[in-house]
């Protein structure tokens, strides 16, 4: 039998690991830890210092392996979505052959919580054979921003929209809430609204060392946003930023 | 200078906890534990439990308080609640002042995280004089129920709205979204809705020694959870249940 654990390790923060992503950590034969392109290799040597940092079980082995590169040339992005994952599995279950066999169990250490934004749970469905699949939930960005700002998410008994920066910018403000949260967004999709009445709790590289948050009404801090995450990103080759708006009568 | 952490301790399951909510609670000159009504005590003996196991600092105090009750008798919602958040606040301003008096790190084990339908942060925000707040992330049940049902939260690239058993009841399918959380549903308001085309991921207790899941068509399983719930809740005088609903094509 074979079992694979999606393990949840937080967005940045090692202090955000849960003590069963540490057990299940330490329980796993192999762990497995992608290498990503260069830009983001901050995130590969994160992985790396808390294996390095939690593991205590000396059988427990670590492979690395280069993810294959997603076609950028597929025309539908749904069947390009779907190449990927099927090209990511079959990796994923050479690197576990090569290094374990049929039997054992590998781990995963996924950024946040393998069930917010994360394809992981999809690709290990198209694992063949097909291992049991075990979750460790994991601090996401989302509550590491709340935390940030010391933010209720929610109003007293209203409900809150978690979305996309590119569904924001196609969709506009969306209908029946008041509170949206914004991840995904490779821009500044905020600025596609009308700021009147919004305010903004915004964050980059929460958790880390170099974490960034601002605040205020969105006519106010919105350019101010842009310009920094501007200088922040080319000054890390990358950036990882999330955002809540809140719309206050 | 007074510092006040609110700590995410997770919503039911020890080894949820972070490490840095471990380290928080040994920052701590005092922890402070509310006795609730005896129904849902299991909920203060866990934080009991959880101080007993991770304290390792001989200094830090725990001081047990009750609880104000909250009045039934308010025909207004908001003025109750507000009224409710006054009454709490100076409850923990006594009990502060009794054990610690003007100075220290005082520490609140909150369930779930901090942000997430948690009336804490507002009710920090009213001390006299007002502390540093700090925020802990904690693992929320919305992730304890995806991670038991290795279900991904999202569809790929698309929106999840969050929200009340009674929104659910009052407002019927929400627009704009196909993937539906719901919390704090004090009956089964999934039954107001057309079962047509929808899904269900039920939990109850989760992360628990009793929790219970369920999952599928909701037309197939939704008298199922029903039952379920109405049996668990009498066998433990309480039940605390959230689910997710996803509309399929
Ligand atoms: C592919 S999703 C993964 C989300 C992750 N599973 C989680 O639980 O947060 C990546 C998005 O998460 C958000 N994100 C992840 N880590 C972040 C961080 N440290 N700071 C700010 N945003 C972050 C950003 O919106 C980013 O575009
Ligand atoms: C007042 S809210 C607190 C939420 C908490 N702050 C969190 O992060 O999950 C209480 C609601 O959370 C959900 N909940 C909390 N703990 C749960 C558990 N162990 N199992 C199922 N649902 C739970 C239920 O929907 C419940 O009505």
């Amino acid at each position: 039998m074979m079992t694979l654990s999606l393990i949840g390790i937080g967005c940045g923060d090692p202090g955000q690991l849960t003590r069963a992503a540490i057990d299940a950590i330490n329980a796993a034969d192999l762990v497995l830890i992608p290498r990503k392109g260069s830009a983001k290799s901050d995130l590969a040597d994160l992985r790396r210092t808390i294996c390095a940092d939690v593991l205590t079980n000396a059988k427990t082995r670590i492979a690395e392996f280069d993810l294959p590169v997603r076609e950028a040339g597929e025309a539908d992005y749904r069947k390009g979505v779907d190449d990927w994952h099927d090209a990511v599995a079959a990796t994923w279950s050479q690197t576990i052959a090569d290094h374990l066999g049929g039997e054992g169990k590998v781990a995963l250490l996924i950024w946040g919580d393998p069930s917010l934004y994360d394809s992981s749970l999809r690709i290990a469905r198209r694992l063949n054979p097909l291992p049991d699949i075990e979750v460790v939930p994991g601090i996401t960005s989302i509550q590491a921003l709340c935390a940030a700002h010391a933010l209720p998410l929610n109003d007293i008994g209203e409900p809150f929209l978690v979305t996309t920066g590119r569904r924001l910018r196609e969709g506009g403000w969306p209908v029946g809430v008041d509170t949206v949260v914004v991840m995904l967004d490779g821009g500044t999709a905020f600025q596609s609204l009308d700021p009147e009445g919004l305010h903004i709790w915004w964050g980059a590289y929460l958790g880390m060392a170099d974490q960034i948050i601002m605040s205020g009404a969105l006519a106010e801090v919105g350019a101010r946003i842009v310009a920094s995450r501007q200088a922040a990103r080319e000054r890390h080759g990358w950036i990882m930023d999330s955002y809540i708006l809140k719309r206050r009568p």
